[in-house]
């Protein structure tokens, strides 16, 4: 038997709309993806009709379920701007967070805020998204928890809630370097390959050696182009190495910035192919590692929803 | 009177060739300068024709003077490769690393050698050209060097020779971020605008702080997002914001690998922009600065090549 859906969730982002059909214990029913509904495609402000467009179908099936919407969606650029709440905070502060608009068909939409931590430096930090995936890994521990990503976070949890984050241009870093740079641009490893270990680690084990140049990132980095000159890496192995550095170097950083000690237990939550880089780079640090579900986003976000209705 | 031309001395880049003529004590007398010489736009390895196409006249006007030429001319895809010369080194050893080549009308060529850092981690650094601007600098007093620019030198004086260098890549990141990015895409200020001292200052500020967050460079330089997002910063203030946050942060990386320590003198050779960029941000690390001469490339050159024609 088919469970019954009784929810939709969004996760609505700058270039496109992903949208699940769930049941109430989680289970995902049915999925559409479109990147016509992506917010940089929606004009006028016609959100309402983007949605119908891409679950209009749903609705007509199951009647008008309540929806629950994260992503840009909730920012200044997407359908209703969700002001962030601030660290420390958990379920609760995020549920009180949440902000309701009701559709011309009766149905609700619940559109979820991200977080703001006051306390970072320079200037408070941000995330709109990442908090649904820490949420759904849990809160019971006290622990960092690393999001790998274009812009990574790490968070850290503490007595039940986000107690604080900082986020890494570690993702964002690497493709500059390796798309658009003289000193380490790189070929495009064929789709689907494995990463080349070797190469990956050597970046990696730099990064987390005792050598004092290891903390001066801006002279590490051209370490990519020293050592093709230097016979000592390949043009192919670039793309590798390079990702094992700045990998590497967001540890090595956050270490200094004070996000763990030696002997922590962290946890990762991210895609397949981060988590597997990052989860190698851990134990350079002497970090052990447990990987999050992979349903992390969809499991945060029936929890600030259920606790926002209640 | 005009001085007696006694050589001709090239800096002979990739994308341009810049030739002085010069006389004995140094005068420049003449200058020439072509995009078409550049060692890209060069063909089939016609370097002697480009040569002659740009300095001929001179040539014909006072006879087949010595010439010496620096920059990428004397690399891998240049006239002739000259393979760099090891620090710890000074002018004896780079004049030892010269090699000459005879043109058709009877001139000879000298080109000289780069230098390389075998001792750099996590492999041998190298420059080629720097090590002229820091010879004509003077080696006189033992110190530390620092020439700015896309790759950035940090070079060390000691005993009257270049004792090591580190390269950071300061600027290239700068260029990377506030055009390629998505965390630090900048306004174009206008051609011959004054930095926005204020902005430039609150980056390098932070940078040279006691906040340990600045040790952490990939999360330091989402601020110039998160600035924006919280009405800090203004999208006009990106580009100086970031400027003084990257060469804050090569200063602060360079502390950290053992540059140099509180209190010490440095010499700064480079252009006038970032001359008072870089003259601005060492007084917050607690240095005092030098401004090496304009002409520091020309004299070094000149210092080498005087010495291996004796």
């Amino acid at each position: 038997m088919t469970p019954k859906p009784t929810s939709i969730i969004l996760d609505w982002g700058t270039s496109s709309l992903r949208a699940m059909l769930v049941s109430g214990s989680g289970e995902t029913i049915d999925t559409k993806e479109t990147s016509s509904g992506g917010i940089q495609f929606v004009k006028d402000g016609a959100f309402e009709a983007a949605l119908m467009e891409a679950v209009g179908a749903w609705f007509t099936a199951h009647g008008p379920l309540p929806v629950i919407a994260s992503g840009m969606i909730t920012s200044r650029n997407g359908w209703l701007e969700v002001p962030y709440v601030d660290t420390p905070g958990g379920v609760e502060e995020l549920a009180r967070g949440t902000r309701t608009q009701t559709l011309a068909n009766g149905a609700v939409v619940t559109f979820l805020p991200g977080m703001r931590n006051p306390a970072a430096k320079p200037f408070p930090d941000v995330m709109r998204g990442e908090e649904t995936q820490i949420v759904g890994f849990g809160l019971e521990t006290d622990r960092t928890l690393v999001l790998p990503g274009t812009h990574s976070k790490w968070a850290r949890i503490k007595n039940g809630r986000i107690e604080g984050f900082q986020t890494y241009a570690t993702g964002e870093v690497f493709a500059l370097l390796t798309k658009h740079s003289f000193i380490a641009k790189a070929e495009e490893p064929a789709p689907g390959s494995e990463p080349n270990w070797a190469a990956f680690d050597r970046g990696a084990e730099f990064a987390a050696s005792n050598e004092a140049a290891a903390d001066a990132f801006l002279s590490a980095i051209f370490s990519a182009r020293t050592g093709v000159l230097d016979g000592k890496l390949k043009p192919q192995d670039i793309m590798d190495y390079v990702s094992g550095l700045v990998i590497g170097s967001e540890f090595r950083q956050a270490r200094a910035a004070g996000c763990f000690t030696d002997g922590d237990a962290i946890g990762i939550v991210g895609n397949n192919i981060l988590n597997s880089r990052y989860s190698r780079i851990a134990p350079l640090f002497r970090l052990s590692v447990d990987i999050g579900p992979v349903d992390a986003a969809k499991r945060g976000i029936m929890l600030i929803a259920a606790e926002a209705a209640r």
